[in-house]
């Protein structure tokens, strides 16, 4: 008996053969039919894939059965506090902590007592072009949640 | 000489005259003109506002020469962890956690190595419906910034 | 104007108006007919009640407007790790220490990729009466919310 | 002389045993007679078990006798803060942090100044049907303890 | 309504009172006749006393019955890290990283699977005399908790 | 030229073969004439051994030359965050936090500014009889040292 | 007697002074013969002034002798946290973040083991004109110091 | 499948070699035309390389094809705690913790609400000859970034 | 009753006697005969003072009884974060992380196993001439104390 | 091509070996005719040695090109905070803990505005007989630096 093989080294495995193939995260995603972000977040290690879709990736990547068997595994989910500190993904950080308080506030305003729920839940990227230079534009998008005792 | 009011302090005014008043955060930035994300974020400190903002806000919630000064002040940015750690805001902070390095990823494919400013950027937020459940939207949109030497 | 009065010291006046009339949270929870475990949250600072609720518990306990006025407020929630740490709260931290693994084993293996609400979620206590010492029963209860991309 | 197997190895191994067999932790606990949540709770190296218990676990499981001398290991008990951090777990977090100083109100109102243990202590979780969404329910168990001078 | 004294307020007008009376702790404890850590922790916060235990110390130190209301008051439990890098204290914190590991082995060797009750406990201190130098000798005696599923 | 094997490696092998062998801490404090506590803790790692001492431990315990020069190495004194986490070692944390303040009031009060001394100390462990419920017996000796100029 | 005035609150006289009156740090600095960052570091209470400095500062800013005072005192230097997350300041430690260890590389390259002083030590800040938006310099100048045994 | 050689091990590889080789960081950077602190970090694992610049490297430095593709690899960024605090980068976080507040200051005084780009941003060393001994000057230029809403 | 003086405000009355009247901490220290570093300590709040001595100073800096009652107080002793962050405390916190495993090799070579006591200890400080600019000497003299089991 | 040996390799190499041969550091340090402290901590990793002083230590000790190799090595300075809490170490970061606000007292008192340099420095440690037990005399010895602008 062998243990699973831990999600960080498939993640490590998906990403040297997409490097070394030329794939996109995009070109995955379509592959498996799955939204692009959650696609790359769950091949990254945070969702736990299908059996199907965890052999459609090793098939297109040509990994082997112990990628796709630990791409099906139930993840720990979260970041540390060392790749939240990267530039890029601090950005994101830091705009929580200057607009999160004003956004809690407009959450009460128009929904009342609640949150948006991180479950029910979708993120998606675009590009938007721009003539002052093309912008990022990501959009969190989940049902309200209202408190209830 | 006294000293300017804090950004904390103000913004505990702007707030009690706003409930008491019964006036929304749509309301007041709607007297200012200004996205609704921002005015609210400049009001709780995030923000400094022009003279002319600062007094008509003063203006509709009655508060004093005191309090305008104070939000024109220019501010130290940021919310503390306890205020992370509230259920409302939290979802997004675990959101980052989750899709932080998919969204990394995404912007380097799209992009190329960089990073979604947090200073040339906006924030919104709105309701859509949904059958099962309205849901929150919120969108970051910051310029792409690509690292130079 | 006058800032609202922080939750913090509504609470203090709350506890320091029951203990002198010598009133239980029990009697509180069923003068605003509300779950006791929220009712109690609810005056610690942790809810916000409605106006009828504030106002009933004000009469009560003979607390002024401005009591009334902060209960209604929409909080900050979260303990601190000072309450965390009180051994009272700490042994049902230690708990979560030694199980929450387990749990989350068992949410997955009986529910699938989810999570048990926070929001869509009660507490109760109760006393269970038992020859070697009666003992504190404490429940959660939330709905099951899958993961959804 | 080699050193005994580390409890995570050996945890590693049963899950990976448990998957590859499609045995559900219901049925390992079934096997040896003990509690569900316990029972994971062990597996996951938080208990050591009896040599007859890690006998029975590592028969069914087929793992050899070096796991089954692992298991009656006594552990180091407590999970990390990435562990806590996961979703399925945080949301126990959150909910004590928001209704531990609640909860401590009131078994100081129930049965005086002490604690409830975490020793003489036990675990449930169950689901319970609900026409808007089943449920977990958590419960926890803990004999009430007066502090003695 | 005011607020009841916090503990701490209450505990530095006890310290005041006691040396500007030149009272020890020692005869503190005996006119309550309780034990004298427990009495001292009790005064510094750290317990919550009778009515009767609180009235007998405020006449002795001739102190208000704001402070003996707040002497009844259910403590939150703890010291902060300052207080525990006082020289004094942190000798004891650092006996316990060096001989902690040791203690639990001999726990488990002599009583099983289980714990030292900090509740059902009591500490107690004293002066041995020795031609080297006398020693502080205090004594940690708390009953035997086994774990129970 | 090898490194000298590493405290913590040369512990997990003398804690395999004690196990395996059947053997318990008392059984090798008595071979070497030493106190159990001292014994056990060096034996983790917190104190060097003398050669004879070392030679006896691993003699009885069947372990190698690479054992015994290990275990006379001077170490690192300390435990780590996660084991002081665990429940048995946690209850003295607790306890200390609890009563150290008293502790340091009553060290003062008799002898003292000053401190007990964490080297010039030994702790000794044992358990008291008790009907309702054995107790464990942990005992702190250590000189008393005065602050000095 | 009273305490000499923290050199907060005399940073917070200086700020309200300097914006009420229109009065720029350039000014400032002009007016005392010292360089501009230099000078506004010593307002916000980094250095201590000289009398003089410190004098003719309240002069021009109309502001008490206490003030005056506080600007002579020898401070504690340093920043909180929270000042260092402010993104105008952070993006600062991100870029030392980012290339501290290629400076400290080339530090030893060109001039061997050692360290750019600190304290021996100079910064300016300059705007340099860019037909793609100008931009900050900042430069950092300090004395080379070799380590010496 | 293998992983990409992870940046630290080919960083590892790199500083092996140069200094085998007696090869300066300026050498290497003048071999692929690119600044110094720039090409330095780049190799150190901050920056993701061109192929044509990995290819160079790994000619001039005689290193393998793994160490050229772990080179153009997308890069977390970031320095971890005991990096920055070893005393020669050490120094630049003193002076940021000192000046920071003021540079914030000065350059909200000059261009207004905003920060100095940590992207559109390079850094320079040089050595200045001085007869009190050389001196180490560093310089930051960063494209000011103007916040908008 | 009114609470003893916290020993930092008695410190801060200290401070501010000082320098009004021009007062050096070594005029201060011989006015009590006391050792200079011990005195600075002392009126900084971390030693005791006798009466006799607590009078003395407050005679010399003409402060009040309460100033004297508090310096006599027992201290919480110890430094925070902020103050060993000063540059000038900074540089011995530096000195002795890289110093500070060699001390103890040394001690434990010279002495054996045992530790510079920190209690039977007395800390200089001096000026020593030096052509290349004068230093800081500073010596750390504690007795040594053998670890005893 | 293979990585440098890590300094902290090559320490544990060197230590094996100065036990095994019995050799002590002092032995070491006249071979290469350097201060003992300075050594000890060049050997543990925290300064880079000359390639005559790395030979002379390996062909001493017995140990080969590598280690020589990783000797010369310009190392990242600095303990970890588990070296730290060691008691032997901790006794001086306590020590600097209580009077290190006085030694900035007395540094400015003498010299003005500057600190005692951390690397035009030395250390010297020393054994004083004293009848009431031998003394540990650690002497901190650097240049004053002024503050200058």
């Amino acid at each position: 008996m062998t243990p699973i093989m831990s999600k960080s080294d498939a993640a490590a495995l998906v990403v040297a053969s997409r490097i070394r193939r030329g794939l996109t995260w995009a070109k995955i995603a379509e592959e498996i039919g799955a939204p692009i972000v959650w696609t790359t977040a769950a091949l990254l290690g945070q969702h736990p894939m299908t059996q199907t879709q965890a052999q459609q990736v090793c098939r297109l990547l040509e990994l082997g059965k112990d990628v796709a068997e630990s791409l099906q595994l139930q993840p720990y989910r979260g970041a540390d506090q060392a790749q939240l500190a990267d530039p890029t993904i601090y950005r994101f950080v830091e705009a929580l902590s200057v607009y999160g308080p004003a956004l809690k506030e407009l959450i009460h305003e128009e929904f009342g007592d609640g949150i948006m729920s991180a479950i029910n839940f979708r993120v998606d990227i675009s590009r938007r072009p721009d003539p002052d230079g093309d912008r990022v534009v990501v959009t969190f998008d989940g049902k309200f949640l209202d408190y209830r005792c």
